[in-house]
Formats: C-alpha cells, sequence, structure tokens
C-alpha cells in the first residue's frame, strides 16, 4: 500500500489506535483518534475501557493547549449524548478544533448523525466516510449489539478435512497445531463471552481461559446445560478465575440450582422445553450487557446455534489431517440441517489464512429464507 | 520472480512446454526442451504422445543444421536405452550439441544416470539438477508409477464446511461453483482414469467425461462394483465415449459380467471377499498401463481407499457452505478411522487455492505407521 500523508492516514492509524483496544471495551465500541496540527500528530487517543475517557478525550489531553485550530480523526461519530462521560461533540467544540474528520457514523440510526450536526452548528467542519467501511468492521459486533441488544456470536471450530471435532475414541488432543491455538486464545480475549455444551465440559473439564504470552482477558464462561449436569468440581465451577453463566431449563433440578448458585454461578433459566431456547438465551445474555460470545461447540451446540441462526461469523480451523471414524466420530457442526443444497447456510465474504499448518475460513452466515 | 538470462530462464521455459503436455503422454511422462545457441533459442520441443518422438528430438528438428554447438535444456534426463523410438542421448552425440542441462535424473535408479554417462563419454558438458524440484513435480504421477508400477491416485472431493457431499435428501447440486468444476474437468484430462463406487453411478448416472470449453481427452471409467449392479443403460456402459473398466469380485453374477464385456466394458475380477480388493484392483490396472487415477469418490470408496493407503495426493474442494444434516447427509471420506488424533491421516506440503467462492487443499498423504 502506498503511504500517502493525507486523510486516509491518519484516519488509518486512529483504526490501529481502536483495533489495538479490541476486546476490552466490553459492550462499548473501540475507537481511535489522532490530532493533527500544522502538519505534525499533536494528540493520539482510544476508548480504553467502559466508563472511562473516550478517544477524543485522550487525544486532546495529550494535544493539551495545542488542540485549538487542529485537525481530529476519528473512527466512529463523536458522541453528542450525556452517558457515563459527557459528549465528546462538545468537547471538541470547547477545544477549538477546526476540523473533524469522521469514519463511520453511529451504528444506531436514532442518534446516527447527530454529534456530527451538533459540531456543524458549532462552525467546525466535519468529513465522514473517510475508511469507512474498515471503521465499521472494527466494531461489528458492537454494531450488532446496538442494534439487536441480542450478542454477536462467533463460531469457531477445529476439524479435519473430513470434517470431524474427535476420533471415534473421543480423542480430539491435538487437532491443530500451536500456531492456531494460540490464535484461538485471542480471539477469547477479543470476545466477552465463550459457550460450550455440557458436553465438552464433561469430557474435557476446560478451564476456558485466555491463555496467552501476555496476560489477557477472561471471557465469562456460558455453559449450555439443559440438565444441570455440570460437576460443581468442574474447573469453570470451582477455579473462581471467570464469571460462569449456565444456560438451562424449568425442568432442571432445583437444589443443583441452588448448590451451583451457592458456588458462585449464576444460573439463568431458558424455556419450558427440554432444551435450551437459544434464542430466550440470547436475549437473556443480551440484557446482562454481553455484547459478544466465542461458540466453542462441540457440534451439536454448534449446529443448534446454527439451525437457530444465531451464529454471525465463524471461524473454521482445518488442519491438515484426515482421521475417518465415521458416525461414531463427532462431526464439527450437528443439526438436522436442508434438504436442498440451494438452501445450505452460505459464508459470505470468506478469507482463508494460513496459521501453521492449518488454515481457518472465516466467513459470515447468509441463511437462506426458505431453508428448512 | 526476477527474470535473468540463465540456466534457470531456459530450464523453467522447458518446464512450461512440458507441462503443456500434462495428461496426453499416458504412462510416459511430460518432457519438454529447449536449444540455445549464441544467445538464441533455436529449437523447442516436447514429448507429446506416447510412441512418438521425444522432446530432443523434436527440438533438434526445429534447428536443423544449426544444432552443432548448441546448449540443449532438458527438463528430464535424456534416454540412453531403445524403447519405442531410439536414444535421444545417441542423437543428441550426432548432432554435435555442445552441452546439455538436465533437470531431474531418471527416476528409475536402474537407469537414472546413463543417459548423462553415455553423453560425457562422447565428450558433451552436462549439467544436472538444474531446477530439478520442480522438474520432478511435473511428472509425480509417473514417476510414482515407474517405480511401484501401481497407479498414481489423486483423490478429489466436493464438500461443504461441515465435510458433507450432499444433503440429508441426497441433493448434492451443487456445492461447489463453475470455477472449480471446471478445473474438475482439467484434472479428468490429466488423469489417464477417473474411478467411482458404483453408488455414484446409481444414484447420477454421470458420463464421468471431460467436458471444458477446449477438446480434451477423456479417462477411462473405472466403477467399483462389487456385485456388478451397473445396469447396461448406464451411460458409462452405452455411450462408448470412452473405456470402461469395472472392478468386481468372485462373487459377481456371471451372467452380468458376460453381459456387460459384450457391451465393450471390461469387468476386472479383483479377489474372492464380499468387497473388491483394492490393492489387487491397482495391480491390475497398473499391468493395463493405467499410471494415473482420479478418484472421484463417493464418500464410501474414498474411505475404502485411504484406508488401503492407495491415495497419493488429495485435492480437496470447499465451497463456503453448511449443509447440516448430521448422520443422513453422506461425509465426504467414510471410513474406520485412526482411534488417536496422533494417528490421522497428515496431509503434507499443503497449498490452498481459491477458485471462485471455493477452496481447493492440494495435499499429499503421509500415513502413520502405527496407525489402525
Amino acid at each position: 500500500m502506498m503511504e500517502l500523508l493525507n486523510d486516509e492516514y491518519y484516519m488509518r492509524l486512529a483504526i490501529q489506535l481502536a483495533a489495538g483496544a479490541s476486546g476490552q471495551t466490553g459492550i462499548n465500541p473501540v475507537v481511535g483518534c489522532v490530532l493533527v496540527k500544522d502538519g505534525r500528530i499533536i494528540g493520539m487517543g482510544a476508548h480504553l475501557k467502559r466508563g472511562t475517557a473516550h478517544a477524543e478525550i485522550h487525544a486532546l489531553q495529550m494535544a493539551g493547549s495545542e488542540a485549538e485550530g487542529s485537525t481530529a480523526y476519528v473512527t466512529l461519530e463523536p458522541c453528542s449524548h450525556f452517558g457515563i462521560t459527557p459528549p465528546c461533540s462538545d468537547r471538541l467544540i470547547h477545544e477549538k478544533v477546526k476540523r473533524v474528520v469522521v469514519g463511520s457514523t453511529d451504528p444506531n440510526p436514532l442518534v446516527a448523525g447527530q454529534g456530527v450536526e451538533r459540531l456543524k452548528q458549532h462552525g467546525v467542519e466535519v468529513e465522514t466516510g473517510v475508511l469507512a467501511e474498515e471503521c465499521l468492521q472494527l466494531n461489528e459486533m458492537f454494531n450488532h449489539f446496538i442494534m439487536s441488544r441480542l450478542p454477536f456470536v462467533t463460531m469457531k471450530t477445529a476439524s479435519t478435512l473430513d470434517g470431524k471435532i474427535a476420533s471415534r475414541t473421543g480423542d480430539s488432543k491435538w487437532i491443530t497445531g500451536a500456531e492456531s491455538r494460540a490464535y484461538v486464545h485471542t480471539l477469547r480475549h477479543r470476545h466477552q463471552a465463550i459457550m460450550v455444551g455440557i458436553g465438552t465440559v464433561l469430557a474435557d473439564d476446560p478451564q476456558l481461559t485466555t491463555r496467552l504470552d501476555v496476560p489477557a482477558l477472561h471471557p465469562i464462561r456460558i455453559i449450555v446445560d439443559s440438565r444441570l449436569r455440570l460437576p460443581l468440581e468442574a474447573k469453570v465451577v470451582s477455579d473462581r478465575t471467570a464469571e460462569t453463566i449456565v444456560l438451562t431449563t424449568s425442568h432442571a433440578p432445583e437444589l443443583k440450582k441452588q448448590q451451583l448458585e451457592a458456588a458462585g454461578v449464576t444460573v439463568l433459566v431458558c424455556g419450558e422445553d427440554e432444551r435450551v431456547d437459544l434464542l430466550k438465551a440470547m436475549e437473556l445474555l443480551g440484557g446482562r450487557d454481553i455484547a459478544s460470545i466465542l461458540l466453542e461447540g462441540g457440534g451439536a451446540l454448534n449446529g443448534a446455534m446454527l439451525e437457530q441462526r444465531l451464529v454471525h461469523k465463524t471461524q473454521l480451523f482445518f488442519a491438515p489431517k484426515i482421521i475417518g471414524g465415521g458416525k461414531l466420530a463427532p462431526d464439527n457442526m450437528q443439526f438436522n440441517g436442508f434438504a436442498y443444497m440451494k438452501d445450505a447456510i452460505h459464508l459470505e465474504r470468506t478469507t482463508v489464512e494460513q496459521f501453521g499448518e492449518d488454515i481457518c475460513i472465516t466467513g459470515y452466515p447468509r441463511y437462506s429464507s426458505e431453508a428448512r
């Protein structure tokens, strides 16, 4: 890419600032801001944590008295309302910033454009839509949540080339290589929660924490467990490393529910069917300000989430291996599926990356309207 | 890649000449030859068809009287024995070629180096090993066959990302897109035979011919059919577009065998078990000078071939789709497989290519010595 000093050059830097904070702003968007005056960068900022200063404020503080007459590059339209912090558009006006270049406008149509309007009313030059697509992509999870109040779900699988997530004897250590597995822990850092089926917990007693060479954030652990089979000794209950939420049904035994709650676990009753009502579950989780979930299967849970159209992004790792095992070896996504190939879930905007010997196919499911 | 005029420059051209003829030389290798003198190319040639002139001869004929004192670039060591045609090394000597640059030596250790030796004995300068790996790769199928007398088998699959080759109702049209399917027909042109299970024939009544925008070669059609269920009206029997070979067992009904043979089909009895003895089948096919087979499944046949370690290369196409269907939808490779992930078949030298929206993973299976 040609490095040409222009609006996109500074916006790209603002995007990098924002992207660096991916995963640490909870249900807030990541935002980056760069302040430029007389040909020099005079301030940089990023929103780092919900409830703390926005990107613009950090950048203005770095600039100090120099802010007057400067140009601000912001990946997201400055806010115009009092939230936990005062509106950034007012602060930009107050500091006499001359020009504001905006990446993407607010994804919420109820407030979209209001920040820009307020700036203009106070004589600030505003330009919008610079690297808008990249800026929107930064907050794909936040944008989904803010509109639907349901968590954005990324389904991650790790399979052989015959689509298996374990051998016929259940052996699954390891399918993918070290590079893929390290990346999955990065994905955990970038999601507010991780979700697995009770089968995975009973089989592997996993920690479901983020383990990397640097300290990282642990996701909230969500276990789908319709009959509350989760043992009190399971690591996700006993280690207290991160919050644990169990999704169950009204059929779950009350005593076990109380025991789990006494052990610090949150138990959410999702419907009265035999199986957990996953849409209901997503509503409850969204209501608890969980905006993003990394779904790490088993195949039955992956399939059920796909069936309910609750998966928004897929990151499918394939190791260059063939394990066989026919019907005895579990598939990566198990569900009744579709009668006709034309109705298959279609992954859009797919990209392929290599991780060591493995590949990862990233895509966004489009669900056929007719499909059953 | 930097285009520097040197030995590799001319060898690369010779490789391109050879590669162009891939698929049309039967059990002979593809070979390219470029003759250079005083800074100009004076001749080019490729071996085009078994029983006709070798690459060197074509190039020498193009050069005519200019050949004396020239340098010959040949992708494969010139032959030194009388086969269907006289030895090329003698002809190079006779035409007073000054220097011969060889890509790869003959893969057969019984004759490897003999052509080079003969040239040297007659005062010709010889250099070997220029782009040797690329030159060997050109003839990966021939090299395997010449050493083992068994066909080189390329397994091609076309699956969804959940490893299915059809929906639960059997629908499979289409999984992959037009680009992938056109490439598969190119693969057919490049193999001497195509192999499918009787299930595929009964389900789809395919032609198994090569259909491209330009005329191309049809592979010999091989049907694995232990009980000779192949209908006489099936296209592979009745259309007479290409030779058809049926692999069966001694349990097959004699009458049906005679009917198929009367219809022009070759029936090979491969063992006395219930199922076709696939190793025996490969021996019989190799004995009939079939050096390369494109294996196009079904999943059961793909699995059986993998189980017998008879697959040498894989080209696995994946469409960006998820179809579901659990145990009702057929997997791309069905076999009992391995108890432990460490024993999985490992694809080596994998590469990933995009064909439209699809990807193709190419690799070379390495079978674990312990695996069962």
